[in-house]
């Protein structure tokens, strides 16, 4: 085991074992190489680690000092890490879409009963973004994502939300460049407010049957129209 | 944005620019210190980073030379990741429940379609195991894992599967714990193995209807149970 994987293996087993908590402020830099017979840089090297996992959070102090905390704010890491992968082509993008279904079938299942009327507002405000007319493909692209966030913020559950989130950022990239080749953008933006419509109607609602058999008609369609878009070569045929 | 963030954000735009890909190697530690002007020290601190995230490998070479390699495993990545936030109980345990019957459901459904006779042979070594007469808590609790991680492995998509077995395994402490307050254990224990037998049965028989429909009863009632035995104020109440 490397210096800093011992470092790692320190506060992770604490972590687990429920002795650092949310809060909890970690021994200094210092302090814990000594404690642990590694150097500071090997400290360091675990801190940034954990810190990229969202669970450390390090502060700088006057004159230097500062501190290092136990935080937990997964979604950045989860979507960093998501994001990286999907561009590595770990995750076939076909499989990303069946896993944002399921997600997305759970997170708009439970929005249907816990919209708060401020998640309601969110929704309506990237529905209103993505109308106006001509909007470019970066701001309607960022608008749709800010949707499918409000909906599943608006879910209660945050894992799902965490990874729902995650996963429909990591599909920026790609579904910009797919919307690069989309002949007929009005007509898609057309098509696609119609389905945002109906999604905020359901939810609006409280129809949860409806809300999930409409987000689940809504990625398929609006993969589908945008594969056919792309040249052949750029097909993702789901192997 | 300090020094090591410059290194990530210079490997991070690289990867998401497609520039460094898979089997890739990464300039040397002092080439990259030289080329962003930063310290060596603060390339290895970004380059731990990435290596947690499941995106670099480094591997020591002669003399220490050693190189690091563009990779993309991230299911070690996501397991770390989620085990952790669970245990700073960002993650409700109920929330983690809800997720993973949403992911669950997706892979036993691609599972009655994709399993080969391995994936076959892996469910009923785990469900062997568990059928043992005394089978222990924590044993049983490994196999049970082994189980659904092959029903995930099964299904042919790698990112449910990743996120299936990440919250699978984030799961594992939370349950022994939930486990080591049942009072008949042998009971539980039956029930287990009768419900295990039905989601195999409906595998081996591309049923995915009915495995859907198993997985989630089978999640349920499992943790119904499972809380039923916790002291009172050890019991999730979903808030």
């Amino acid at each position: 085991m490397r210096a800093f994987e011992v470092v790692l293996a320190w506060v992770e087993s604490r972590i687990l074992g429920g002795e650092l908590t949310v809060g909890d402020q970690l021994p200094a830099e210092r302090e814990l190489a000594r404690q642990l017979d590694v150097s500071r840089a090997a400290v360091r090297e675990a801190v940034r680690t954990l810190q990229a996992q969202g669970v450390l959070r390090s502060s700088v102090g006057a004159g230097g000092a500062g501190g290092t905390t136990v935080t937990s704010v997964p979604a950045r890491a989860l979507v960093r890490l998501l994001r990286l992968h999907v561009a590595l082509a770990n995750f076939p993008v076909d499989d990303v879409i069946e896993a944002r279904i399921a997600l997305e079938r759970l997170s708009i299942r439970l929005a249907c009963t816990h919209a708060r009327a401020s998640d309601l507002a969110a929704m309506r405000q990237a529905i209103a973004v993505m109308a106006q007319p001509g909007v470019d493909k970066a701001r309607f692209n960022d608008a749709d994502t800010a949707l499918h966030v409000a909906i599943a913020e608006a879910a209660g559950n945050r894992l799902a939300a965490d990874l729902t989130i995650a996963i429909r950022e990591s599909m920026k990239v790609p579904l910009l460049v797919a919307f690069s080749y989309v002949a007929d953008w009005d007509q898609l933006v057309a098509r696609l407010s119609a389905d945002h419509a109906e999604l905020y109607a359901a939810i609006d609602e409280g129809d949860a049957d409806r809300a999930e058999t409409l987000v689940e008609t809504h990625i398929r369609s609006a993969w589908a129209r945008l594969q056919a878009a792309l040249p052949a070569g750029g097909r993702h045929t789901g192997s």
